[in-house]
C-alpha cells in the first residue's frame, strides 16, 4: 500500500513485486526456515515428502514444531488456507492447494478455505460484491478439481457464511488496535473501514473448527509468505481468546512466465489459467523468458542457464515430479544439449495435459460444490 | 471519546454529559428545527399530534419535509431506529419507541428496529457477546410491550442477524474512509478495528427494506439526537449506492432523577427501570432532584421551580398527556400550593401504575417474540 521504488522488494498481502529475497523474508517477518531436522519429523507421519517439501518450495514456518509436537502427543490439527477471488485461477494459485490436498490426506484432518468474496470487494474499486461472488464460485470448482474429501473440506465464502465468521470477528477485532493494525498492514487516513475491520474477518477461520465442533485443535495455515502480516496479529489474539495460535507452513511465488516477478492474473500473459486453451497455453510458453542464450550455436556450445529460467521453475513447481529427471533435464540444458525450443514444446504439452484432466474435473466439481458448503 | 471538561456539553453515540443546549445542537449538527409548518404538515395524515411532538421532544430533523413530499405523491417510507443493548431498558428508552409506535400506528408503516448486540460488545471491555445478547433479547420484551404491530416490525438482532445486513454493510464500508471515520466519530490509535468498521452495520438498517422487499423507499429514524452523527455519514453513502437518504426525527433526552444529565443506565439511582420494584421506584423519586425550595414554609411562600425540576420533566414527557392538566401542575407548583412531596407520590403512583402494565405485557412477550424476527 505505499509507494516504493518499482526494483524494490515489496511483499504484502495485496501487493508482491522486485525480485523477492526468500531468505531476507524470513528474517525480516521473523519466521523460521524448514529444516532437514523437521522435514524428517513430517516424513515420519507421510511415509514420503511432496515434491514441494523437497524441492524447498515450501521453506518456512511458524510453530510447525509446535503443531507436530502436540500432534506426536495426539493432539489432532485442522488445515485452513484460502484465495481472494478476484479473478480466474492460475496455476501459481493451484501449488499450495495441491500441497495443502497431500497434507490433508497424509495427516487424515480437515481442511477449511476461505473465499474471501468481501475482501476483494473492499479492496478493489472496480469489482462489485456480484463479480467476486461470481469469482468465488468459479474459484472454488478448481479447488474442488484438486481431489479434496468433500468429508473432510469446508468451503467458507465470506459474504454468504459471515453467520458462521461474525461472532469469532468481532473476539478478534476487539482485541486488535487500529495502531496494530497499522503499523501492520499499512493502513492509511484514505483506507476505508471495510479494509480495516477484514483482518478479523481472515483471522476467523483459525478458531472455527473449536467453535463449530467444541474440538479446540491447532490450526495450520499453508500459503504463499505473502500472507504472513494476518497471523502475525491473529497469533497475538488467539491465546487471549482461548484458542491456539495458528501454525503457518510459507511458500514461494510460482514465478511468472516474464522476466522477474511472481505470476500474477494482473499480468495474463504471463500467467496460465486453468481456463486457458492449448493453442493460448503454447503462446504463453513459448514467449516465456528464460535461461537460454541469443542464438542456437551460442547456446550448444555455452549451454543455458536454468536457475534463471522461468520455464524450468514450472518443472520444479509441478511438472516434473521426478528429481532424477529434473537433473537430468538442467544438465542437459546446462551443456547445451537441451535447446529452450524442446524445453517449451515439452512443458507445454504437460501443462495442456494437465489442465485438460483438470477441466474435466473441473466441470464434474459444478454438481459437487454442495458438498463443500459448510453445515451449521 | 475525547478528554474534555466535566462541564462541557458533550453529546456522542457514546457518551452525553454536561448541560445539553438543544439549540447549539442544531447549529452544530446542521440539523433542522421542527417547525410549526412542518408539525401542521404531520398532523394533516395524523389528525392529532403526539404529546412528544406537541411539548417539543422530538425538536429536530433532517429531511422530514422531504419525506413528506414524497408520501403526498404516495412513496412510503420505513421506520428505524435502535438500541444498544448494554443494560436493562429505563423510562428515557422507552420515550422514542412510543413515538415510533405512534408514527408506526398513523402512517401504517414497517419498522425495522436493530440491536446492537455486536456494538456493545465492542465499544465496552466489561461485557462479552453473550452479555449483550441476553440484554439484546431481554431489551426486546421492552420494545414489544408497547404495542408494536408483529406483522409490521422486523428486530434485527445484529450477531444473529448478520447474514441479513452484511453485504450492505460493505457497500457503505467501501465508502466511508477512516479519514472520514475518524473526524467524524474521533476515533482514535487505540480503538479496536471493529468499532471503526461499526458505522457501516448501523448504516445498513436504512436500506435493509429495499434489499429485502425491492421497494425502495426512505428510512425514517425517531432516535435521540446523539446518534446523528451516523446518519451523516449514513446520507453521504446513500446515493452513491442507488437509495434514498435516510431522514432523521431527533428527540432531546429524559433527564435522570439526579441534577443535571441525561437518564443512564450507568447511574442507576437516578434512573427507573422497566423492572424496578415500586418501592426502588418510590424511592428513587423521593431521592430527584426537583425545583423546590429548602423548606415547606419557603416554598409555600415563593412556589417551586418545575423548569428545573426532573420530577416536573416525568409529568412532560411521559406521565401527564392532558396538556391542561399538566399546565395547572406548573401553575400550582409555581405559586406554592403544590408541595414536592405530593407531587413526587403523584409521580410514584402513575410510574408504578405503568410499569405494573408494561411488566405484565412485557412477560407476555416472551412468547411472541420470533413473530419479531427478521424474516429471510
Amino acid at each position: 500500500m505505499e509507494g516504493e521504488e518499482r526494483n524494490e522488494m515489496l511483499v504484502t498481502p495485496w501487493e508482491v513485486r522486485g525480485k523477492v529475497d526468500y531468505e531476507r523474508l524470513i528474517k525480516e517477518f521473523g519466521t523460521q526456515p524448514i529444516t532437514p531436522t523437521l522435514l524428517e519429523r513430517i516424513r515420519r507421519y507421510t511415509g514420503e515428502l511432496h515434491i514441494q517439501l523437497r524441492r524447498g518450495i515450501f521453506f518456512s514456518h511458524r510453530d510447525l514444531d509446535v503443531v507436530l509436537d502436540l500432534y506426536d502427543k495426539g493432539v489432532k490439527f485442522v488445515l485452513y488456507t484460502g484465495r481472494g477471488p478476484s479473478g480466474p485461477v492460475h496455476i501459481g494459485h493451484l501449488i499450495p492447494w495441491i500441497f495443502t490436498r497431500y497434507l490433508q490426506e497424509k495427516f487424515n484432518t480437515r481442511l477449511y478455505f476461505q473465499m474471501t468474496d468481501d475482501e476483494k470487494f473492499l479492496v478493489d474499486d472496480k469489482l462489485s460484491l456480484e463479480d467476486t461472488r461470481r469469482f468465488a464460485y468459479e474459484n472454488a470448482l478448481d479447488l474442488i478439481a484438486l481431489g479434496f474429501d468433500p468429508e473432510k473440506t469446508f468451503i467458507i465464502f465470506d459474504v454468504k457464511d459471515i453467520d458462521v465468521l461474525y461472532d469469532i470477528a468481532l473476539e478478534v477485532a476487539k482485541r486488535i488496535t487500529y495502531s496494530t493494525a497499522r503499523a501492520t498492514f499499512g493502513f492509511q487516513e484514505s483506507t476505508n473501514i471495510g479494509w480495516i475491520f477484514w483482518p478479523a474477518l481472515q483471522a476467523a477461520p483459525c478458531f472455527i473448527h473449536a467453535k463449530l465442533t467444541g474440538e479446540n485443535v491447532p490450526a495450520l495455515i499453508p500459503a504463499a509468505i505473502d500472507q504472513d502480516p494476518y497471523w502475525r496479529v491473529t497469533r497475538d489474539v488467539a491465546t487471549k481468546i482461548g484458542y491456539y495460535k495458528p501454525a503457518q507452513i510459507h511458500c514461494r511465488f510460482l514465478p511468472g512466465l516474464g522476466p522477474g516477478g511472481k505470476m500474477s492474473a494482473s499480468m495474463p500473459e504471463t500467467s496460465i489459467f486453468t481456463t486457458d486453451p492449448p493453442n493460448i497455453v503454447k503462446r504463453k510458453i513459448w514467449n516465456a523468458f528464460t535461461g537460454g542464450r541469443a542464438t542456437v550455436e551460442e547456446q550448444r556450445k555455452l549451454g543455458g542457464n536454468p536457475m534463471m529460467c522461468t520455464i524450468f521453475q514450472y518443472y520444479v513447481y509441478l511438472f516434473e515430479e521426478d528429481d532424477a529427471k529434473l537433473a537430468e533435464r538442467e544438465r542437459r540444458c546446462k551443456n547445451g544439449e537441451l535447446l529452450c525450443g524442446e524445453c517449451k514444446s515439452d512443458l507445454a504439452e504437460r501443462v495442456n495435459r494437465f489442465l485438460e484432466e483438470h477441466r474435466k474435473k473441473r466441470e464434474k466439481a459444478r454438481d459437487m460444490l454442495d458438498k463443500f458448503y459448510i453445515k451449521r
